[in-house]
């Protein structure tokens, strides 16, 4: 079965029973009641070896770091502030106190940047080492940004560049929890998420929970440096931004009338508007020669 | 390393830097400021396959009832009531909706039972299939119950039976919920923890926490049936509910003076008294021929 399967298939299977939960799986968190101000925001993300990493290609400081980095990700996507992570590793049996030291080094490096406190956690054995980080944090309820929110004519945008990650980004990449919560308060956001799969994949999201199709404008996707390392060409380059994934940076979307409201730049970062929301649900890109194709998660097909 | 040299390693390393946290790693579950009343309990629990079960043992129907269960109990020995899971999932690619499914009926089986909401959760690909889930419970704060609240005097009872656990018991366990609960409106308990690594360990890690000493009454503790069958006789019978551990009982700790208003059963549970904590920081084992033994965590041997 294929994830996306998977997870409508589990999604379908069950039942919310408590009126604490504000929206349960399909988001970057989940989100829950919490007091007259604020929610909880809930989420859990895991790296595993030889799935999404190998012990020749990352030290384990970097790997742990990264396994709190995408979890400090799905907080800002959401428009929150960290509270409070639990990490559960699988430790294979020959591992020496200099590794246990690099990773804790590396989950305590976010941590004391973004202000969370690792309060819990457990320790098994396992042949393949993984990290596995739960992490609690909360938002504002007039900050709260969900995926589901975009309407037609809104504005697109996107953080960074995007692209070719795996060569580096992946590892180091910044969580944008600064970054969403300074473009919360200055514009009135529709839709945001992270782009963790790919913005052909998550743009996609984004529009079928939104009831919503786009118009993507291919040129100004901003593509990295990374990506355009491994491109032969602009175009090539393009397809990287659309499909490699892994760039952890916010996607959001702003309704037309605050489009100049926008910043060009939030705490260091260029915002790049790549798009608009359309009534008609294709899932479009558009290139500046008039060139339309078709935008696939994941995929690229011209038609 | 040993668990408890890596558990000691990063504790050390671990800083705590938020008012909220009430208590960090140490119990059985995190306690978290959350509204006048109440704290929220924070938990995490993995069981992996190869380590902790193997597909030929038992239906993931079960193993998926069991990983919610431990942090069930984990939420218990607090005081606590459960609210809300997240669920990190590796799957082998060789997983089939049939395989999904049962785990999905598994950990249903135990959130609706529970009560608890399962709002969010990750797949990744694993070559060995694990679950890790998360749990967020609540507890008024009058209700709180720390393993580190014993006095030297104070009796020591345990809820069920003991050991053998391995038979079947640690897949078909009734986490403590309401017995926990039910225990500590009638009286004042002084420390609480569950056992999930035996007795002898855990005991000594009350006792540790509680900066006190034990006398185990050995000849008072209940020893389950399953532990019987595995044994030549009831000394061995008393070294496997010693030491086999996964019995997800209650131990709980009450000052003498309430000795006689703790309750002989709860919720169709009995409850055993089985010692008393002492001012001397040693743990032992006492028989009624008077035979006394030192108890090693998870160890066994005459002195």
């Amino acid at each position: 079965m294929r994830e996306e399967e998977i997870i409508e298939f589990i999604k379908r299977r069950l039942k919310l029973k408590q009126e604490g939960v504000v929206i349960g799986p399909g988001d970057d968190t989940a989100v829950i009641s919490y007091n007259s101000k604020e929610y909880l925001l809930l989420t859990t993300d895991c790296v595993v070896e030889n799935v999404h990493f190998t012990r020749k290609e990352a030290t384990l400081s970097l790997i742990a770091r990264k396994a709190m980095a995408v979890n400090l990700s799905d907080i800002a996507a959401m428009g929150g502030l960290p509270l409070y992570a639990l990490i559960s590793a699988g430790l294979p049996e020959e591992i020496t106190r200099r590794d246990i030291s690099q990773i804790i080094n590396g989950l305590n490096y976010m941590a004391d940047r973004f202000n969370v406190d690792i309060v819990g956690g457990n320790l098994t054995k396992s042949d393949a080492l993984f990290l596995d980080v739960s992490m609690v944090g909360k938002v504002e309820k007039k900050y709260l940004k969900l995926r589901s929110g975009a309407k037609p004519g809104d504005v697109i945008f996107v953080t960074g560049t995007l692209g070719g990650s795996r060569l580096k980004k992946h590892l180091t990449f910044t969580p944008r929890i600064k970054e969403a919560r300074e473009i919360i308060k200055k514009v009135p956001v529709s839709a945001m998420m992270d782009i963790s799969d790919g913005l052909s994949t998550d743009l996609t999201r984004l529009a079928v929970a939104s009831g919503a199709g786009f118009n993507l404008y291919l040129d100004k996707i901003p593509v990295s440096a990374d990506a355009m390392k491994i491109s032969k060409n602009k175009e090539d380059g393009i397809f990287h931004a659309l499909n490699d994934g892994e760039d952890y940076e916010l996607l959001f979307t702003v309704p037309l009338r605050y489009k100049e409201k926008v910043p060009v730049k939030v705490n260091g970062t260029d915002i790049h508007l790549i798009g608009e929301m359309t009534e008609e649900k294709s899932y479009k890109g558009i290139s500046t020669t008039g060139k339309v194709i078709k935008i696939f998660p994941s995929g690229y097909s011209h038609f």
